[in-house]
């Protein structure tokens, strides 16, 4: 008793560096390089403290209709949570019974097996191929165990790849449960799923948003999901009375009323990842094609995890994750071109 | 599957009514009526967007300080969660196993049986006496199952009566479980289990306060709660990377950096809750004595629920919930002066 079996027995996820010196060049935690949008500055200068004093909108009507407005769709389509990481937790005790699995492919984002262990269901991963394009997902688990909801980090992190949506569709079309996409990255690719979700033949696929990444607000906490009104009706049924503050709502309506910002921001990261691809591959790395804002770098001449300490010592963070399927490589965060350059001269020296 | 069975047959916790209309009483859903400190306003015209822009601090560092400074404990003792109600859902997966109970009394906060039938596992009330003082808890479910944990509001709600300390610690030293208290209103009690919880004694006690009463900041969500470190430990392993942004953990030190604007304010509503107990009283009601900021009143010469309706419908909103143990009675926030005589003088048309 007092601390449940599942959580004592748990290794936590492990979130990236947030190194407290500044003076260094950060490219651990996919965060975009530059800003998010300067009308929110006047947002919060002229803010109505009196807003504060009062609970906020429990289910964001303004912040829905505005995403709404957006994709076409309805907003009893739409949920909203405290970053895309509590529709995560959300939907593990919404979308999978006691007795059910999780599924995610592997290497995913590594939060997920986290999940299904607090959640206290099993597992079930399903390993890619070298290229890290699409598999058939494994829709069991060994104790028989059926998988009731898949994580789907579309394109995937750490991998920076993307599944074509046919694929995500056909999947879903078999599967009796819940796929939940994760497009975290979507504004930096060519393609994404949002159709499918919005699609008024949809069942069984909802796709997930975030403002952190190409709004530039992970300090901010905004994630957003869209898919069939009876899924998101289960969310708003299991979420806390009040999981987005009244600050955030306001922040992340003025962040969506500047598209054309973020569009901006996200056209010179794909630039940059553009030439920073090249400039590995001129040296040798394995490079995959990024869909994101990230690589996922095969070095040459130097082990990853040599390469990796090598480069914190000198100030520059990338993120490292050991394993057999990951362990080859680093996640480089694109940040902006001077930085990317201090990056590639570090290499230049250490390789 | 698609939807998980408790969350199919769940009845979710309703939260008070938010009116649009500003042309209202609002005396719901416990607010403050005065605003929170003004130094938050200066606070958000000079917020650095570029904070926004990288992750907040997963651990909460200089607010934990801030919190461990006041109480006079350390920082490995405390955390924060995105409002309390975060901290109770953390709590129920963290501090009770699947094949344990979750108790609480009744009449409380009737999110607690809600969350037990979210976590799936059942939930143990014990039935409070007709004074609403303290009585034992029932620490088994009618199944076998132990309480494994206990959520106890004090002061409580929606009944208004405090529970002495040495009746909590009392219960907490014979039960092998954690005992939660949830002391979202003790900023206006004359006494409070904060010196149970910071105690080197301590093993089973979480003491948890929230800044969205007695600080006016209901709309930020932000609550914590300090207790033994291996307990609080178990909090930060099973919760979300970021669980509280970077703008609601800045503007809870600046709101915790202006104790006097609270005290202040706290003292106001004191004030007036005296003041309307007695007035309360003389109209023939039953009103106990009140530690928190709201009365839990039962009418003269009108059923409760009859007031509640045409209160409404006169634009003043109080609480009323049905039901053996409170349907008798209406949960009235202490509001401004001006609106409590609002109320009175409705109240002498009405009755």
């Amino acid at each position: 008793m007092r601390i449940a079996k599942p959580i004592r027995e748990l290794t936590p996820y492990t979130p990236g560096e947030q190194p407290q010196d500044s003076h260094v060049v950060k490219l651990n935690t996919n965060e975009n390089p530059y800003p998010p949008s300067p009308s929110i500055s006047g947002f919060l200068s002229s803010f109505d403290l009196d807003r504060l004093r009062k609970y906020p909108d429990p289910v964001f009507s303004q912040l829905r209709k505005r995403i709404a407005d957006i994709f076409g769709t309805k907003p009893d389509m739409i949920f909203v949570g405290n970053g895309s990481d509590e529709i995560l937790t959300l939907a593990a005790r919404v979308f999978a019974d006691d007795d059910e699995a999780i599924g995610a492919f592997d290497p995913s984002y590594s939060l997920y097996k986290t999940l299904a262990a607090i959640r206290n269901v099993p597992f079930v991963a399903t390993s890619l191929p070298d290229d890290f394009g699409w598999t058939e997902p494994v829709v069991n688990h060994d104790s028989g165990a059926p998988v009731a909801l898949f994580l789907l980090t579309n394109p995937n992190a750490p991998t920076s790849v993307r599944y074509p949506s046919e694929k995500v569709a056909a999947f879903a079309k078999s599967f009796p449960g819940v796929v939940l996409v994760d497009e975290a990255y979507a504004d930096f690719a060519d393609g994404n799923c949002m159709p499918l979700a919005v699609s008024p033949d949809n069942e069984n696929i909802i796709v997930m948003r975030t403002l952190s990444k190409s709004f530039s607000l992970a300090g901010l906490r905004l994630g957003y999901c869209i898919g069939p009104s009876d899924l998101i009706e289960a969310l708003y049924k299991a979420k806390d009375s009040y999981n987005v503050d009244a600050l955030a709502q306001s922040v992340a309506c003025a962040a969506l009323d500047d598209l054309p910002w973020m569009a901006a921001n996200t056209a010179k990261v794909r630039a940059t990842r553009a030439r920073i691809t090249s400039e590995l591959r001129r040296r040798g790395w394995d490079v995959p094609d990024s869909q994101t804002n990230f690589l996922f770098a095969r070095p040459a001449g130097i082990p990853a995890a040599d390469l990796f300490e090598a480069l914190r010592s000198r100030h520059i963070y990338v993120r490292y994750f050991p394993g057999p399927r990951t362990g080859d490589r680093l996640r480089i965060t694109i940040g902006t071109d001077k930085e990317m350059d201090e990056l590639l001269a570090e290499i230049d020296k250490l390789a």
